[in-house]
C-alpha cells in the first residue's frame, strides 16, 4: 500500500465517522427528537459539517492525491486502486469546488427560500416566492458555473456539474435521451390505460386499520423482502425515509388509520434502499469507492422493490394471507382486488401521489425546467407559464394557478437542490431494465414472487449491484447487470405488460 | 473579552458540539440501536473522542490559558473571568495529564476486564477476576500518581486525584469526615428501625400491571416533577440512566409486569438528574464553567426527587390518585400501605437493591476499600477478606463466599472507574441537607408535596443550584445555599425522622 494512499485512507475514515454522527443524528431529529432540541442539534450538526469540511479540504489532502496519481502514472501503484484513487479525488474536488462566501450565501437564501415556501406555498403567494427563489436560482447558476469550470472535460453544460452531485455519471444528453423516448410514448399510453381501466370497476380499500397492525404487517412485509432487524428498525415520520450505516439501517414509514396500502408501498420502498446500503462492500465501507453509486441507481433499488415487486401481481398473492392474518377487515378483498386498487391510473396535479405511469411525465416537466434554469435559457419568473404549458400538454391538466398543486408542490428547489428530480424516474428506467434482465434469468420468477419467496432477485442484485459499490460508474454498472446502459425500452415495456395486458 | 478567552471558548465550543454527538450516539446505543448497529457505532465513539482528545490537547490551548492567566493577574480581564478560565484550565489539565500509552493500556485492561468480568462474576471466578484485575488496579495506581504529580498541591493522596474526576472538589478528608459520622450511627439506626418496623405487617404492593399504563403513570410522575416533555423524551432501557444536553434530555427506566413501584422510583430518580441539566446556565452551557458541578452535587438532585420527594409520606398522598387512575389494581392500597411498602428497611447483599438506611453502610464498604487500593495500602487480592469483615461488621452479613453477591457485583472496578462510588452518598448527604434548608424556609411543604405542588422546591433547587453551573466548588456552592458544608446530620436527621418517627 503506498503511504499516500494509506493516509487518504486515514482521513476518510475519520470522515466517515463524522458522517456516522450526523446520520443518526438526523435520525434522531426526524424520528426521537423533542421540539426543543431543535437548536442545539442544529448547532452539533453545523458544528460536524465543519469539522468535516475541514478534514476533507485539509491542505495535505491535495498532496496525497497528486502523489497517489504520480505512483499509479509510474506503476509503483497497482492500477486497481485507480478507481478508489479517482473516486477519492472526485469527493475532494465537489469540496473545493466553491469558495466559501458563494456556500455561506447559498445557505443563507436556500434556508430563507425554503422557510418562506412553508407559508407561501398554503397562501398561493408565487410572487412572495419568486423574490426569494430569484437568489436560490443566482447562486445555483453561480454554483453549477464553479463546479462546471472545475472540471470542464467533464460537464458539457451547468446543469451537467448540478446532475453530478445526485446522478454523478449520468449526464443530460443521457437523460434526456431516456426521457424523450418516454415522452413520446407516455402521454399515449396512459390514455389508452385509463380506457382499458374504465370498463373495470375496483373495490376501494378503505376501511378501519389499527396502526398497531399495520405495523406488524410492514414488519412482516420487511422481512419477507429480505430485512434483518438485527441489523435495522422501522420506525414512523412525517415523510418516509432510509438513513443508517452498513449494519444498522433505520427506514421509516407512516400510518394512516383509514388506509393500509401507502403505508405497505412506502415500507417497500424504504427497504429497497436500505438493502442497497446493507449489500454495500464491507472492506471499503469507510471510502468513496464503497458507497452506493449515484441517486439514479440508488431509486432504481427503492423501485425494485416497491413497483417491481411489492405491486407485482404475483407477489400481491404472497402478501394476502399476511393482510387477511394482521389486518382481519381485508378479508373481503382478495389480492386481485387489492392489486386492481392499487394499479389505478389517472393522470393528477401532486408528483407523490402520481401512479407509476404518469409519475415520469411529473418528472420530466420538473427536468425541462430546472435544466433551462441553471444553464440560463429561462428565467424564474416564466415557471407558472411553462408549468401550465407542460401540464396541458403532458398529462392534459391545468392549474389554474393554483401554485400549490403547480409549481410550488415540491421542495426540492426552495433550497437549492437541482439535479435531483431526474433520478427518480432513472431509478425507474434501471429498475425495469434489471428486473428484464433478472426475470431473463430466472424463468421461474413469477412463481417465486407468489411463494414469498425473493432470496434469488435479492442474490441477484447483492451480486450485480450492491456489491460493487461505485467500483464502476452508473453506466457501465447497467452494461455489466444488463448488457446494456440505461434505456426506456424496458420501463415502457414493463408498464405495458401490467398496465394494458394485466400481466405482473 | 480577551483574545485569549474568545479563543478558548471557540475550541470548548467546538468539544461541546462532539460531546453532543457522543451524548445522543450514546443514548441511541442503548435505548434504540440494533445488534448489529455496535461495531460501526463503537468504531465511530471512539473517532469522536479521538477527535474530542486532539481538540482539547492541541498546541495552542496551553497558550491560551497562559496568556488568559496573565490578563487576569495584570487586571486587563475582568476577575470574575477567573473561575471561567480555571474551569477550563482544569478540564485541560485533566486531558493532559496522562501519557498517551497509559491510556491505551487502561482502555485494553479495563474492556478485557469488564468483559471477562460478564461471566466470571455468573461463575463466582474470583481467580480468574483477579488476573485481570490486578493490571487494572496497577495501572489505575498509575494514573492516580500522574494526576496526582500534576497538581501535588490540590491532590494530598493519589486517591484525591481519582475522587476530582467524579466528585470534584470533594477530597478524601471531606469524604472520609461525613462517612464516620454515618458509619457512627447506621449500623444501630437500621436495627432499631427493623425493630420498630417488625410490629407493622406490610401490604405485598406485586400484582399485575400493565406496562403501558405504568408508562403513563411514569409520564404522569414526571410531569407532576416538572419535567416538559417539549424538552425530553422518556424511553425503556436495560438500567435505567439519564442524559441529553439543554433542551433535550433524555431519561429511561424499565417495567415489570409484577410491581409499579421500581419503575416510579427510577422515573423520580432521572428526572432529578434531568431537572439540573436541564436548570444549567444557557450562556455557559458549552463551556466548563456551565456543567454540572460533580457527581455528588448531581446525585443529590436525582436523590432530592427520588428519596425527599418521591419517597415522602406527604407526596405519596398526591400520588395515589394517579395511581388508582392509571393503575385501577393499585386501589386496593391507600397511600400509607404504599409508603410502608416502600420504606422497609432490611440488611441485604445487593448494592442497588438497598434501602435508603442501609445503602451508605454499601457504598462506605466500597470507598474504604477503593481508597486503600489506589493509595496502595492493600492489594487486591485481599479484597474477599476484607468486604466479609466489613459486610459482618456493617451489616451483620456473611456472603459466604458467593462473590456475585459480594465483591464482584458492581461494574464500576472492572474498568477503572475509582472515585464514584463515594458520590452516592454524598449525594444522600446533600439531598438532606439541602431538603432540610428548603423546608425550613417553607414550613408549608407538607401540604404542599400532598398537594402534588412543588414548584416551590423547583424554583429553590434552581436558585441555589441549578443556575450556578460549576460556578462555585462543592462545598462553596452548598454553604452558600445551605450556610455549611456537607455534613452527616442532615441526613441522620431525615433517616430517624423517617423511619423512626415516621414522619415523611
Amino acid at each position: 500500500m503506498s503511504q499516500s494512499i494509506n493516509q487518504l485512507e486515514q482521513q476518510f475514515h475519520r470522515i466517515a465517522q463524522l458522517d456516522h454522527a450526523s446520520t443518526f443524528l438526523g435520525w434522531d431529529q426526524m424520528v426521537m427528537m423533542p421540539d426543543a432540541g431543535n437548536a442545539p442539534r442544529a448547532t452539533a450538526m453545523a458544528e460536524l459539517a465543519s469539522l468535516r469540511h475541514e478534514l476533507l479540504t485539509a491542505p495535505a489532502m491535495s498532496d496525497w492525491l497528486d502523489e497517489a496519481a504520480v505512483e499509479l502514472d509510474t506503476g509503483s501503484v497497482d492500477a486497481s486502486q485507480a478507481n478508489h484513487v479517482a473516486e477519492m479525488r472526485q469527493t475532494w474536488q465537489q469540496a473545493m469546488a466553491l469558495p466559501a462566501e458563494l456556500v455561506h450565501a447559498l445557505v443563507l437564501a436556500g434556508s430563507r427560500c425554503e422557510h418562506g415556501w412553508r407559508t407561501q406555498r398554503a397562501n398561493n403567494d408565487w410572487n412572495g416566492f419568486l423574490h426569494n427563489f430569484r437568489e436560490v436560482v443566482a447562486l445555483s447558476r453561480e454554483e453549477a458555473q464553479c463546479r462546471q469550470a472545475q472540471a470542464p472535460a467533464r460537464f458539457a453544460t451547468p446543469y451537467d456539474a448540478m446532475l453530478d452531485l445526485h446522478c454523478t455519471g449520468d449526464n443530460q444528453a443521457l437523460i434526456s435521451q431516456v426521457f424523450s423516448e418516454l415522452k413520446a410514448a407516455l402521454p399515449e399510453l396512459f390514455q389508452q390505460v385509463m380506457q382499458k381501466q374504465a370498463s373495470v370497476p375496483t373495490k376501494d380499500l378503505g376501511g378501519h386499520y389499527s396502526i398497531k397492525s399495520q405495523q406488524a404487517m410492514s414488519e412482516e412485509l420487511m422481512r419477507l423482502l429480505g430485512f434483518d432487524f438485527s441489523s435495522g428498525r422501522l420506525d414512523v415520520s412525517i415523510h418516509p425515509f432510509s438513513t443508517g450505516v452498513k449494519g444498522d439501517q433505520r427506514i421509516t414509514t407512516r400510518y394512516r388509520k383509514t388506509d393500509f396500502a401507502d403505508a405497505l408501498q412506502a415500507t417497500a420502498h424504504e427497504t429497497g434502499h436500505a438493502s442497497y446500503e446493507s449489500g454495500l462492500p464491507e472492506e471499503t465501507q469507510f471510502y468513496p469507492i464503497g458507497r452506493a453509486r449515484n441517486m439514479c441507481i440508488h431509486e432504481s433499488q427503492s423501485l425494485m422493490f416497491e413497483k417491481q415487486v411489492f405491486l407485482s401481481r404475483s407477489f400481491s398473492r404472497a402478501l394476502i394471507h399476511l393482510l387477511h392474518q394482521h389486518l382481519p377487515a381485508t378479508k373481503v378483498f382478495n389480492s386481485d382486488d387489492i392489486w386492481y386498487a392499487q394499479t389505478r391510473v389517472k393522470p393528477s396535479y401532486i408528483r407523490v401521489e402520481a401512479d407509476e405511469v404518469t409519475y415520469p411525465l411529473h418528472v420530466m416537466l420538473r427536468y425541462d425546467i430546472e435544466s433551462a434554469l441553471i444553464n440560463g435559457d429561462i428565467e424564474p419568473d416564466v415557471i407558472p407559464d411553462v408549468w401550465e404549458a407542460s401540464m396541458q400538454s403532458y398529462l392534459g391538466l391545468s392549474v389554474n394557478g393554483d401554485h400549490a398543486k403547480g409549481c410550488m408542490q415540491d421542495i426540492h428547489w426552495t433550497d437549492g437542490t437541482f439535479g435531483y428530480f431526474p433520478s427518480y424516474t432513472m431509478g425507474a428506467v434501471n429498475a425495469a431494465q434489471l428486473s428484464a434482465t433478472m426475470k431473463s434469468a430466472h424463468p421461474n420468477w413469477q412463481k417465486q414472487f407468489a411463494s414469498g419467496d425473493i432470496q434469488f432477485l435479492l442474490n441477484w442484485l447483492a451480486q450485480n449491484i450492491w456489491q460493487h459499490g461505485s467500483q464502476y460508474s452508473s453506466q457501465e454498472l447497467m452494461k455489466r447487470a444488463t448488457g446494456e446502459g440505461s434505456t426506456a425500452t424496458h420501463l415502457l415495456a414493463h408498464l405495458k405488460s401490467r398496465y394494458l395486458d394485466e400481466i405482473d
